[in-house]
């Protein structure tokens, strides 16, 4: 179980990369692909030649060890009940439903319940072709800013798995360490006033409030309890050391 | 307007890419920048003729002519208000809390409305340093998948700010102070330490890390500006008068 996706689900996404010239792109995306947990790589009529450096590349996953390759969009899609392109260009398409990425992962993480997916990625220069198009259901787009439309591919196959598993909870709420008592902040607020007088910093700025906004400036801290010892160690040190000078002056 | 953020509030985002080696990877995050509209690149001490050969690489982006060049990541920081590291390691950094990317964009995003944010990512073989990472508030780890946890750089940084950019809900104003800006935490920072040398609070705790300690602890406090101010004038004074205790008993 990897975040709202079995294994079994990731398992049953296909992500297809069609006529990729680089191959440290389909490197690239075959580590997106283990970073997010899926592991069904298949290239579509790959130039050659960089299909099997990426492959013999030191290092290569067995993401990109285990891809399978096809010569058609039709036979790399084959298995699967939908197929979804993924493009930057908003204007030709027409003919095709447009999805952006939330809805898109949502309804490819239902269809991966039960049945495959394929996710098809075009050429770097090119993009998806009208043909390669032709096999799909429907389109999903990242919102690129218009000053800048088409991503880099590896980067697209990135943000696109991340959408599918984002709602993953790996970390617990973080920030929640537990906080300190009023009682400690009140001691911490003690000491540090002390710290202040034996300082002469509320010499030098006589207001009648002064022990009060003290009070305040430290309640707005919100310590946890963790960070409250070590700044009551702090303030008790600045405080003895302050006095115990004092003490061989007189 | 784009998606959620104001040009304005773009603009206010610095990706600060810290020792990285690679120059495609910093070429390939310029890009994936200005495909989720943002401009303000900053790299720290990178591989000098990496970083001239991206420069001036065909078709290298607007972003990256007009990147900044900075020797240390305090400087890269300095006017940024909240600073977020990125990590994808799990077992280091307890002393950080750490967010995923839903929670992470959701708060950088308030604080782009009135201030800056700088988003850190460190080199593609180590990460960011301990040092690194103490001039960060908090950390965000992309949930990736535990067979793969390490993304390609670019890759990372597309995520984060396709998180970013990703969702349409308007956040309402969360009626809080101006926070401190970094360089000012950091002036708290050096004083503090100034003052915790001149107490002996560091000498009863000799730990080879106590200077990252103290800088995390300082971060941790989430300082608004108006209230820095106030804890700057309370260290100067308290490390003034120790300073000047110790000179009158030499």
């Amino acid at each position: 179980m990897f975040g709202l996706l079995t294994r079994a689900e990731s398992d049953r996404l296909r992500v297809v990369l069609v006529s990729t010239r680089n191959p440290l792109n389909i490197g690239a995306a075959a580590r997106a692909m283990s970073n997010f947990g899926f592991r069904q790589l298949r290239v579509v009529n790959p130039y050659a030649p960089a299909f099997q450096e990426a492959r013999s590349a030191v290092g290569a996953s067995s993401v990109l060890a285990q891809a399978e390759i096809f010569e058609t969009v039709a036979n790399a899609v084959a298995d699967c009940t939908l197929v979804v392109g993924t493009s930057a260009i908003r204007t030709r398409h027409l003919h095709h439903s447009v999805r952006g990425t939330k809805d898109a992962a949502q309804l490819i993480r239902r269809r991966l319940r039960s049945s495959r997916v394929a996710l098809l990625f075009g050429s770097e220069k090119f993009g998806l072709s009208n043909d390669d198009l032709s096999h799909c259901h429907w389109l999903l787009r990242i919102p690129t800013h218009e000053d800048n439309l088409s991503m880099n591919l590896a980067q697209a196959v990135a943000v696109c798995l991340y959408e599918l598993i984002r709602d993953t909870k790996v970390w617990p709420a973080a920030g929640q360490l537990p906080p300190a008592s009023a009682a400690e902040v009140e001691r911490l607020t003690t000491i540090l006033l002390d710290a202040l007088h034996a300082s002469g910093f509320l010499d030098l700025r006589r207001v009648s409030d002064s022990e009060q906004r003290i009070r305040r400036l430290v309640r707005r801290l919100h310590l946890p309890a963790r960070d409250a010892v070590i700044w009551l160690g702090i303030f008790r040190q600045m405080a003895w050391k302050l006095r115990s000078a004092e003490r061989q002056k007189t």
